[in-house]
């Protein structure tokens, strides 16, 4: 059964975008210190690895309609070469792009109950803030991916808020360190 | 010269303390899970020389005075048995306890200098959330260690917070890893 996943680039004190984050701007205002260590032009080795890992592993992918809004240009097609559901109350017709398929679900759980469908042995990613927050604070979420990276950004998003004042128990799987960040994954072991 | 270093406890969702801290409750309310690893009854060698290090590089301390108020029952004694420099408006009378004093002192500066001339070569601790975060804003700390619990709190009070706008860029030192904690520590690279 596929299993739930989220990866972000996280600041040290916790941004996962810039301020003012729009379509001209995805990853907020200054935000794309966070993805540098993407776009290097010479990945290191475990940078690189990580990377592939996603890309791999991902077998259907949930975002939100802003994350939709925002990133549909510069993707220029799916972020993942796989079906992609999109979380909104004001669906769109299905749109076939050229590796793979947005279709328009009204709500989170049904919008993941699909993604695992599609995704068999791979994973499910939730790409969005509004939406991961919702999937971990519904519990749903197996895995969270944190690509910590050596900054205090000061100001912008931060992922990890409104999630409401239960813990939740995470267990670390792995630490991976390249030059530019911190591969951080754990499992979540506590769920609602 | 002594450097300024922080070290902090610190769930994924950037939270040093549980809401509601006070006496009672120093570090709020559940948020003795962040101190878990420090208190575990068989500590693992990563989380006990991690403790040990703290201890012996330690040379003197700058404080808050609510982080005192808060403390000074719970340690029956200074934080750590080194000179500690209490920032406050309302200064008290110099304490001799029993492994160190407390000197209050009215501004952030002036007690880091006073710390570090006490210190000698090994390092000023900054302690508390309050004037951790100032030093921070005003590019003195050189140092930050952060003990990465995994778990979410959900809420309480965070380290990283009103730093201002401004890109603090920090420098990966070191990432170890025990099975309770991940420790971190940065160089901060870019003071403002």
């Amino acid at each position: 059964m596929a299993i739930v996943v989220l990866d972000f680039s996280m600041s040290l004190d916790g941004f996962v975008a810039g301020p003012n984050v729009s379509a001209k701007l995805p990853m907020g205002e200054d935000g794309m210190r966070l993805h540098e260590w993407l776009f290097a032009a010479e990945p290191n080795a475990v940078d690189a690895e990580a990377g592939r890992m996603m890309r791999e592993t991902t077998g259907a992918v949930v975002l939100g309609r802003r994350t939709f809004d925002v990133g549909v240009e510069e993707w220029n097609d799916t972020p993942f070469p796989v079906p992609c559901f999109v979380v909104t109350h004001n669906p769109l017709e299905e749109r076939i792009e050229k590796s793979g398929t947005f279709t328009f679900v009204n709500d989170l759980e049904h919008a993941l109950h699909r993604a695992k469908a599609a995704a068999g042995e791979k994973h499910v990613r939730v790409m969005g803030v509004e939406v991961a927050r919702q999937s971990l604070e519904a519990g749903f979420v197996d895995e969270i991916g944190i690509q910590l990276v050596p900054v205090l950004l000061g100001d912008g998003l931060r992922l990890f808020e409104n999630l409401g004042t239960e813990h939740i128990e995470l267990e670390r799987e792995s630490v991976l360190e390249s030059p530019q960040v911190t591969h951080l994954r754990f499992r979540v072991v506590q769920e609602r």
